[in-house]
């Protein structure tokens, strides 16, 4: 059998994908079409996963006291955050746009199912955690899948896993990897917010390939 | 500024490579060009990461003793893993081929530096695990930039990471995430290899969306 061959036009596009999706902080309100989120939700099935696992297991978070406490969450863990930082970049800090979670139309935890049967535990025995990182590959297509569709997203990372895994009821044995902000953008770049913000530029740090 | 605009071609190209991204364990031993390797590596330094951090750290395995040591470390542990399996399914277990650590050309040792400066902290405080998945964030950008050029990658994960990190003398605050085989797929499959030996097959369960 012939796979796919890809072909310089595709690749090009390919590497503009790639630049430009980046972490979108700032949406527009309208709703994200239902049929535009399956869409994406079953190329990010297509996810490879260890052992075929698929682990990944998907809260849409909708309503006004659900959104409230995560916002309440990233606000108790981003106070934490900032009263940590050094004096000399705290007020950096505090002026940084980190989250869309009061308009973003679409959001979603992501969590990952440590006691899934599925996979027969193939390839997870000595490192369990890679279930949580076929979670994030399955992450990064959908991401992906909505920046090529004009959609953007953004990872929030600074929250309390076991608050949000309490306040959305889920069982003991999923792991929470990340909470999800989808929506049309309010502006495009291709810089990180980050760098633009002068918080962190990147670097070649992690270019660098040590030969062993 | 106006981002690019992906067009319907472009749509169906990347639903092939999503479609035809996989995990390959049977390579070429032709090797792998430099060049190549090197323009691969330029699109995942384009990856998302927490604060902007970049936090992957690359070992390039090409010794014959390391890779030597790396096999030796799989073998132990795909041998604890037979033994665990339900007794039905431990002769299917051991007839599958979960690696091609013997012929893949290029071999690659990926590490998270759980201690990098780079980001000033920036949203790895309440999980730092953000930092971990950062660095799949770039392998799944490094597999999709190598599939998209022909190149197959496998991922290995039936591994010790004490014996990996202490095999390969990396510092202490590099956390081991994964090994990568990387070469020329000796077949082309839309199917992934776990499916077509009647493991597990891919199924819905990672679809249901819980709204909350």
């Amino acid at each position: 059998m012939n796979g796919p061959k890809f072909d310089a036009e595709f690749l090009d596009g390919l590497e503009q994908l790639i630049r430009w999706r980046r972490d979108v902080r700032r949406f527009r309100t309208d709703p994200v079409p239902n049929e535009l989120f399956q869409a994406v939700l079953a190329l990010a099935q297509l996810s490879p996963s260890v052992g075929n696992s698929q682990p990944w297991r998907i809260v849409h978070v909708a309503s006004t006291a659900k959104r409230a406490a995560v916002k309440a969450n990233f606000e108790q863990c981003n106070a934490v955050a900032l009263a940590a930082q050094q004096p000399s970049r705290a007020s950096d800090y505090a002026r940084l746009k980190l989250q869309g979670l009061d308009r973003a139309p679409l959001q979603l935890a992501i969590f990952c199912d440590r006691a899934t049967a599925q996979g027969h535990g193939l390839g997870s025995m000595t490192m369990p955690e890679a279930l949580d990182y076929s979670v994030v590959t399955m992450i990064s297509i959908l991401w992906f899948a909505a920046r090529a569709r004009g959609l953007g997203l953004g990872w929030v990372s600074i929250l309390d896993a076991n608050g949000i895994a309490s306040d959305l009821g889920t069982p003991n044995s999923y792991r929470f990897i990340a909470y999800l902000c989808i929506g049309w953008p309010e502006e495009e770049h291709e810089i990180p917010e980050l760098e633009r913000s002068g918080w962190q530029a990147r670097t070649d740090l992690g270019r660098y390939v040590v030969h062993v």
